[in-house]
């Protein structure tokens, strides 16, 4: 990527609710952004750390010892192998950092679940 | 890590220029924030990227092909071996990504250089 991005007017840009899309790289890290609202599922990356960042409303993750709470312009980064679900009451803007092996659902696969292909879909 | 983490806040809570704090990984990257004014030096890192996020102000990027003018809640990457030189007009406030083996100032060393033990101290 060798170009300026804002991630909060590409998170806006989005359409569709929890479809991540790439807007760019750092190393084997992939930079996403995704437009959320409800709950995604549970599920793990086994061998990789997600960070979420939040453009714009709230995040809740939900993990299994507890709940981490995100407002605008926090982050959080869950670690390798921890069970986790995002929720968002209301619409939420995310900044994701992912290396580029990850899953979007770790192993779990719902009506949600985006390939990379489709992450990789132009804006 | 594994607690939540307003890259603004820390950034601003900095009082010395151009020496990153390390306030969080994400897999083999360091999280940093820093607050810059003035000009560093040019550099360039041969095996890692570098992820420029503006929290605070306007940063430009000298690079040889160029410059980047990032605004507020823009981010730029530096690819690997470009030769690059951050400079600030006002007081800038950065959110850095940038792989663990990554030296500040590449194969360079200036009086602004600081070590990884420097930017592990604590904010």
């Amino acid at each position: 990527m060798t170009k300026v991005v804002s991630p909060a007017q590409s998170a806006a840009a989005l359409t569709e609710l929890w479809s991540p899309r790439i807007i760019g790289e750092v190393d084997d890290a992939y930079l996403k952004v995704a437009k959320v609202q409800g709950s995604l599922v549970w599920h793990s990356h086994e061998a990789e750390d997600e960070l979420f960042l939040v453009l714009k409303g709230h995040l809740r993750i939900e993990l299994e010892a507890g709940v981490v709470e995100l407002d605008e312009g926090e982050l959080f980064v869950v670690p390798k192998g921890v069970r986790h679900n995002p929720v968002a009451e209301q619409e939420c803007h995310l900044l994701l950092i992912e290396r580029k092996s990850t899953l979007h659902t770790g192993g779990v696969v719902t009506e949600k679940t985006r390939t990379l292909a489709e992450q990789l879909r132009p804006l």
